[in-house]
């Protein structure tokens, strides 16, 4: 007989709904329509049905409207003519708007989990969990670490000696919180993540045998408020002073930020990025997915490198910046490839025929 | 005294051996020798002795037949006549063979687990583990999840409230499979994956000093049968929708692959590759290591990405396709890279000499 | 009432202090100035008070020298008369002894854990841990696995089936040590690492509906002494003979290792680089952050591949090597990429002017 069958299943995402009115109740915007229409999900125009509440990001996707069977749409003024005797909520940003609708939602559906301690997880002596936080089965809390109120602590989450994490804060499944780390309030830190791994430092012992002998990394990793960082992310603690994820800060999955890293706040980077040790980048900055960012550089505030490029050098200037090989069919990648070998031949051989004709 | 010493230690790669007649008998192709030639592994010709049974993958390595020392060769009918004497496996496709080969081989070499639940597992109430499943040291399955037939958790695994883990499905040490998300039949997923973590979904509050507002993540993750995922690999539950990986679909160590990406049957990614929400890449596909697919493009089936190359729109004729700078010593890759960052300028220099030619 | 409230915190971080005495009389080096000076940190030349110990890793930072307050600085001859009345450590390599004085440092100030085993542990019968041996919390060391003197095995390690743990090696949280799987002695493996996962082997089954048919990988991974390995590294086992990492090698976080790599003594790779399958990297080579290396390439020893760059073929001879877009405003870029494509077409015109010109 299977295990727990004599236990009701229980559903994960909630058969739920809401009215236009509740929600605008809460949230704000003005409600075109019935106000006591009823709305089951949230979902795509283009997969919508009647009982859908969907969104118009920007007036420019205004065709999908006319073709959606979404049973609202959350829509900016200029869009609103648009509707055409559908249900709309008219606000300045849409897109946040249904940011802001999804949280509310999500905290109805979810199912919420009472404050305590799991009776599988161990606590040592010394650790200081909140009353109002969650402690999930195997975590492991050790001596001085401090757990905030209504944090929750993820299964098999290792919070190291004198590491501290925020209020509100949770913390995801197998997650690794090293000692004397520090993580701020209301952040979200997915699963596999490991914060205060050792930095990579060693120094060459010379000659032509070298070995690496290691700098023990004597920082830490201190995050800020409202961060949240991806699954299977890594950011090492310093080498000598400690490595710094200010406030508002947002990290995709399989991230690597090396030792001593400073990234300001808001910024946000999307996934395979890496950050070597000691690069500072600004605030307001955006990291495309697999881009890299060599060690000890500085980038200015409100920069934007395109995923998978390379940054070699620090950047003072705001902008958009880009360096990627263009895609193309094999054949053709080959020859331009093998060229692009002698590129610097060719400039030389151009500029001896512009010497020659002039 | 050491822990445990007084328990025999247990062989984990079995010293077995098996006789041609035996695989012949059971793998089916053409034996050619001595049927009851007694083999002790598998493996390449170039270190085989007289109890491996090794494999030509292709007639043009036929050079190779000659110097091995391999007991028995794998081999097509074309380089059958290279065995001059030596025991051979004939068959169509020696490399499939191989591959069978193996299989049948690690089923007896292997040790295996007896079904059940390991006494440090938490099963919580609500949960389904079929009677045949084993479910491995620390694991924790949660309320509402399912354990088919066959299948195993790994130790530390955490299979999440309404997640289910198909027949025969092995999963592997400190994987995450979150909460409502399902993994299909005979799959295997291996250590430290994560799937169902949060896609990487914001809307900027706006102005200079925005700030990232977050969109919940409300889709799940729908992985189909006989997919493979590799160790630390991290799989983003969808964001209105859900995230789709077809039946068949291999994927290497340290992929990402984000939320709503749909990934067509039999397509097999390589390492670091890194697939940004929404990116629709169709069936039998390749994708080199390291490659990185953007976001909301669409890749069409039989479409072969060479590794480190980097999609930046949608693919709609099958072929190979690259993007890689072409690696040089660090010199003449200095002065090739220089001139690159001026080729346009080179461009319009040549078409104006090309004018003044003409 | 919090948990464990009721027990003193523990302080990580002790606020230790040590003479200059202490650490000369320990690790060499001539002392100038006062050797009862007492110093509570090691820190950089530009954050330093007067109780830091500092260094100056090379005269060309001479500079920095004037403007510290560092109440001590470890430099070389050369730069010794810079210290103009400051306490200094002279030594032919001060870079190398500033490594050892950080772990001369972490010994005091780190908390020490008494050997045995955590209660919450799993040590399987026939598993063999050595009495000076620590097991922390949460760990699962199998049937026929060994743990040796005075090795540690971090929370939620899972070492498998006949796997061995070298003597002084320390494991960290949620390491999976696959199966028959060994790490040499005095090791350091972070959180995280998967060893010994399945390479990624398929035979395609062939046609246009081809499917992909496993390979069983039935090698295993040698790790020799003193390798560190960073945090979610993966290292697949072999397919047919091992994956092999020799002695001294540093590998960062985030790395892939294909199945039958080789990777030479004291090779270092820093964070998110990846090496495909049967790839022999040689001894003293480094390779940068997101560098890849192609399947089956063989690289000679002293080799050094910059960031970000692809290993097609094979290398064979010392030096440095590069392969990167040179990253640009977006504007500039996208006009030199497109020009790229064209690179091959843009020479055969340079070739027919100089020919219409000679």
């Amino acid at each position: 007989m299977p295990v727990g069958s004599d236990s009701p299943p229980i559903a994960t995402r909630s058969a739920g709904t809401f009215s236009l009115a509740e929600l605008v109740g809460d949230l704000g915007g003005e409600l075109i329509g019935a106000a006591d229409a009823v709305m089951t999900r949230i979902g795509p125009l283009d997969s919508a049905d009647a009982q859908t509440l969907s969104f118009l990001a920007h007036p420019k996707y205004r065709r999908q409207l006319e073709l959606t069977r979404a049973g609202c749409v959350i829509l900016s003024p200029d869009a609103a003519s648009g509707l055409e005797g559908r249900c709309g909520i008219v606000t300045p940003n849409p897109y946040l708007y249904f940011a802001l609708a999804t949280q509310w939602w999500a905290r109805r559906i979810r199912p919420s989990h009472s404050a305590g301690i799991h009776p599988t997880a161990f606590i040592a002596p010394g650790a200081l969990v909140a009353p109002s936080a969650t402690v999930h089965a195997f975590s492991c809390v050790e001596a001085g670490a401090v757990i905030g109120d209504g944090a929750a602590v993820g299964p098999y989450a290792h919070v190291g000696e004198g590491a501290r994490v925020g209020e509100g804060t949770r913390i995801g499944s197998h997650v690794t919180l090293g000692y004397g780390c520090t993580v701020g309030r209301f952040g979200l830190i997915h699963g596999g993540v490991v914060i205060g791994a050792d930095g990579f430092g060693f120094a060459p012992t010379g000659g032509a045998d070298s070995r690496w002998e290691k700098i023990e990394q004597l920082g830490a990793v201190r995050i800020g408020d409202h961060v949240e960082i991806g699954a299977n992310t890594c950011i090492d603690r310093g080498a000598l002073d400690d490595t710094v994820i200010e406030e508002g800060v947002k990290l995709d999955n399989l991230i690597q930020i090396g030792h001593n890293v400073h990234i300001g706040a808001h910024t946000a980077m999307a996934g395979c990025a890496g950050v070597a040790g000691s690069a500072r980048i600004g605030a307001h900055c955006t990291v495309g997915g697999g881009a890299i960012v060599l060690g000890h550089l500085t980038v200015a505030d409100h920069v934007h490198i395109s995923a998978a490029s390379v940054v070699m050098r620090s950047i003072t200037k705001p902008g958009q910046y880009s360096g990627v090989f263009p895609l193309d069919d094999n054949v053709s990648w080959e020859k331009n490839a093998a060229t692009l070998r002698q590129l610097h031949g060719l400039r030389s051989r151009l500029m001896a025929i512009e010497k020659k004709l002039n």
